[in-house]
């Protein structure tokens, strides 16, 4: 019953929200739009949207729109430089986690030295402070995955040596987030499912992180009861405005969750696999892996996973005792079919099993920190066993 | 489905946090203390402690110790006097309610111009803007009752228009809070359970209004839940530290829904009585109009009363469908009774039952905004008759 709290993010939730954006005040006067390489915020007006706001209010900006699913270092870096060369200040991440990630690092490196590693915990990284701050942070998400809009986190690869790092500090909250779940419409099935998936596993491993308090309890089990009941009305009928609506605040629910517990060590396995096989969506890493992870953790901590369970909407107190804490994984599994997405398999992105001792080795060694917070404290031989236990 | 969230305040929970604001950057050199004209801070050596923390940090500090349990604005425009004077650049408040609220509020006039009514929205209040901000808040909240460690509400009385209004806006919210139940040990009985009343109110008002949202709707029923759980436990083992710290989460937690949602008419009703009677404590006034006023309101919102009875602990499904919104009135009852405050009467605190129509009014006009967000607009007739049941 000891914890801090602290979710400073001023958020705008709700369908139609982006236009409420045109009477909030911005945190500068030029703005520096972080977006995805793909072209869908240019396709479905987003962007256009967000550049009429900005000259109504007579706000410059530039464009940087070279963000990849799988976010490198080198495009922080080089979005960092532009912020600088332009006189940025203030970065709006608009898109997926990866262009609010990309914009989060960005507007660190807009206003300290070295290189964007100097500052990463973890792996190669040096583990610096950050002693400047960072440039304001403005998001809007079109998805509903990462829950990077309520959070301060930011996962960017090294392209060079493999090492997917989440990063995050007190200046890395977005000032102001936007929510609106009409930007989510337009999500196709499969990422649909990944990204709700991804927001699942922050809430369920934010429940059984042993850093868990009674305030990140609340939203883990409100966010794990919305997803179960409205993820596959979200995947058969992307239009069904409510239940994008009830899956965009399971993901900013998720998303307080980790600002107020933390990921465990699902995420660090994870980014290991699709730091080395970077086709692979991060939702999708994450389900693979699903099963086994919990299968393994449902007997370290059954009252956590019994409260999952009942959350999922499953009638727990009508099961044997020794029957409940399996019942949640049971409940995913179901979920995952219902979702369409029970038969992912590792092989299909070109991930050998033999491979799997080193990405293990990886997994704890770029991202060992949530392995501390896990319920139970995996040896790596135990990581290397999930990791098999999960591999077709 | 349309709301926005922002609670900016850093909060340290648990026992013993206290002394961890010792590693704390503090948003200041120099500090207004602001503590109550009781003497219970410095008895229990809560004042000591945290003279010493800022000594350590060598940070100058101020004493004002003239707070009302009641504030007052004349102790509000006093305070900001001294901290202009003695140049404070920021202001801690240590103790209840009211020591936080006056701090609060003498943060808003040591930066600002004129009277502290001319930026107060309601009665003979001007409603004009906070043009220059305020200094930073820190709060060490030393009971459970108020939540405005985790709101930017403060609630002062202009002593000689008996007008009792609350105020708050973005500058408000506290930079810093500390909530560490261990300060709540020695809160006498009586105030125990009128400070946890006014908790559960502040959940179960912000619960029932009409911008109740789902993320204070999470709020709101935990906050419940832990009241009824173990505020009879708080009020008859007042050293009970496992029974204080739910009870301090119950609290914090309602302030989060002050945040997210809002008071509804109830709170304008009782700052009618106790600006008029200022004897009459916050939290006793709350419970002497909560059965008239949420007998009234169960009709309204059954839906809203039946969660409520359900995270009271009510087994709603074995009741008959008409009896199912009540069934949270009864449980209210039942708790008052289980904290011995069920037999509170305004007669007893010099409120004639003539003055009703007048306190009414009272009411309406000072507090006016309050009856906009109610489930149901009350007409001045039914703001009475409620007024009338309620007394005793
Ligand atoms: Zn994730
Ligand atoms: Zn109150």
């Amino acid at each position: 019953m000891n914890f801090n709290y602290y979710m400073p993010t001023k958020i705008l939730f709700g369908p139609g929200k982006l236009n409420e954006l045109a009477n909030e005040t911005f945190p500068g006067k030029k703005a520096l739009i972080v977006i995805s390489a793909g072209n869908s915020v240019k396709k479905n007006g987003y962007l256009n949207r967000l550049e009429s706001i900005l000259t109504n209010k007579e706000i410059e900006y530039v464009l940087f729109d070279k963000i990849l699913p799988n976010p490198i270092k080198s495009h922080v870096m080089e979005g960092a430089d532009l912020a600088k060369k332009e006189n940025c200040d203030f970065v709006i991440g608009l898109g997926g986690g990866s262009s609010i990630d990309s914009a989060k690092s960005i507007a660190v490196m807009a206003k300290n030295p070295g290189d964007y590693w100097d500052y990463i915990c973890g792996g190669s990284g040096k583990g610096m402070p950050v002693e400047n701050g960072a440039l304001p942070i403005v998001a809007i998400t079109t998805t509903a995955g990462t829950g990077t809009e309520a959070d301060p986190w930011t996962v960017i690869t090294k392209e060079d040596t493999n090492e997917k790092i989440g990063f995050g500090c007190q200046y890395t909250f977005p000032v102001l987030s936007v929510v609106d779940p009409e930007l989510m419409l337009t999500v196709p099935e499969h990422l649909t499912a990944y990204q709700g998936f991804d927001a699942l596993f922050h809430s369920t491993e934010g429940f059984i992180a042993n850093v868990a308090n009674p305030v990140s309890d609340v939203y883990a089990l409100k966010s794990i009861e919305l997803i179960a009941n409205y993820l596959p009305i979200c995947v058969k009928d992307g239009n069904n405005i409510e239940a994008r609506t009830q899956v965009a605040l399971a993901n900013t629910l998720s998303g307080f969750v980790e600002s107020t517990s933390s990921c465990t060590s699902e995420h660090s396995m994870e980014h290991a696999l699709s730091a080395n096989h970077p086709k692979l969506p991060h939702g999708a890493g994450l389900i693979m892996l699903s099963e086994a992870y919990y299968t393994f953790f449902a007997s370290k901590v059954p009252d956590r996973f019994i409260a999952m369970a009942k959350a999922m909407g499953v009638d727990v107190d009508s099961l044997p005792e020794e029957e409940r804490p399996m019942s949640f994984v049971k409940a995913l599994i179901k979920l995952q079919e219902d979702c369409g997405v029970h038969n992912l398999r590792m092989s299909s992105y070109g991930i050998e099993k033999e491979d799997i001792p080193v990405l293990a080795e990886n997994a704890r060694r770029t991202m060992g920190g949530l392995f501390e917070v896990d319920p139970y404290t995996l040896s790596l031989k135990e990581t290397v066993e999930i990791m098999y236990k999960a591999y077709k």
